[in-house]
């Protein structure tokens, strides 16, 4: 009896999520999950699964989602990229693939994430930006939001940035940078943390806006995160201005 | 009788070009100006005509398309943007409305045009330009692309970089800056004249990026000038990479 053996491999993906019902599979909506698995089954003439690093909702983008997949397909690595985006719309992008070890699994084994969060702060929308950051006409105190940063920088239990329904053992974690540049109408907010809750990046921001706009203090952000309590948090802000920039796999990359 | 005012309107306009066959009104096709006469017509409540100051193509982006139109309705010029913003798709924003002289026309008083084409310089595509820049994949040396912009900076006969069919009585125009800047993936080149024949941007661009791949050294650049024959020239570039910045009203704005 011949071994076949099977290939894990490890795609870099981008896409604009505006069409799709987020990363994860589900019934009724399309989602980027089932499109690259309906591209990666073709391909490899099996059925294909893939794992995400981060299952980013409906209307979050990706320019540097990483996920793996095994085939015993022989098509060679650096031929995928141009296999799988000959068949997927334009808004979906494989820009990389590599084998790695049988070990690797896209989700279990990231050692950190960065997203981000842009802001269009002008008093008329954006044609370019409507789709990739929220629209907010109103005056945005960018240094107060900038001191509220600070208390979430660090490790900490963020159960007031966790959005319900979310099953993790933990609710702690290490934001390692929170950093708010403003450049003209823009104003981008750099996340990076070991991972994430659920929401984490958008409850986060929604609490920036509410000091940006005064509603909040800087300190009351403080206050917030300690109170450990979803209910007191500021309202999650829209999917559709974030961005999941990159996965890290090791402490230092 | 009473002599009823008419006031002429100067507006500013941002639109994602994609969905639209161009700004100019035609039949079987959405244009940009069909959208907003339409919108002024019901928000003024009489047939609105506008008048743009650049004709832009099918494909082809604004971010600061200036456009007039006379009218005796009263609502106050402030409110005009927003009026407009309620009735347009958001891929069409008007961003300003002022009360200009009645003897401004946005296409026969600019003094000056600035657009800006744009190239993704990568193996493969990004999702989040595919609309705004021409994906090109091959290396480009850009050095050499910036020798050639030094042979068009300046007045001179541009009959080889104009579309057949446009009627203009001269083809000399002065290119004031022809600048090329590059960061990361993208490529940018802005192009400002005191007005541009027919396609001259994307077919000056269409020479440039001959320059890169190395079909043309940066010299053929000032032969093709010279010939006056537009036969000679490189193909014209695709329109989606190209997006009108602004218009200029006076010589120092």
């Amino acid at each position: 009896m011949r071994v076949i053996s099977e290939r894990n491999i490890k795609l870099t993906i981008a896409y604009d999520g505006t069409a799709y019902h987020g990363w994860q599979r589900q019934t009724n909506a399309i989602s980027v999950q089932e499109v690259l698995e309906e591209a990666l089954s073709r391909i490899c003439k099996e059925p294909i699964t893939i794992y995400g690093a981060g299952r980013t909702d409906s209307g979050v983008h990706a320019s540097g989602q990483v996920a793996n997949f095994k085939t015993t397909a022989r098509i060679p690595v650096d031929r995928i990229p141009y296999a799988i985006n000959s068949v997927t719309p334009r808004d979906l992008v494989v820009h990389k693939a590599e084998e790695v070890d049988q070990s690797f699994h896209a989700r279990y084994s990231a050692k950190g994430k960065v997203y981000v969060y842009r802001i269009y702060n002008a008093e008329f929308p954006s044609p370019f930006w409507r789709n990739f950051a929220l629209h907010y006409p109103l005056h945005l105190d960018v240094s107060a939001m900038r001191k509220a940063c600070e208390y979430l920088i660090g490790t900490h239990d963020f159960s007031s940035f966790r959005a319900a329904g979310s099953e993790v053992k933990t609710s702690v974690r290490t934001v390692k940078r929170l950093e708010i540049t403003h450049k003209e109408e823009l104003i981008t907010i750099i996340a990076e943390a070991d991972g994430f809750l659920y929401n984490m990046v958008r409850i986060i921001v929604g609490a920036l806006l509410d000091v940006g706009s005064g509603k909040l203090q800087p300190d009351d952000v403080q206050k917030i995160l300690l109170a450990k309590d979803r209910g007191i948090a500021s309202p999650t802000a829209p999917s559709h201005g974030l961005t999941l920039l990159k996965v890290h796999y090791s402490e230092v990359d």
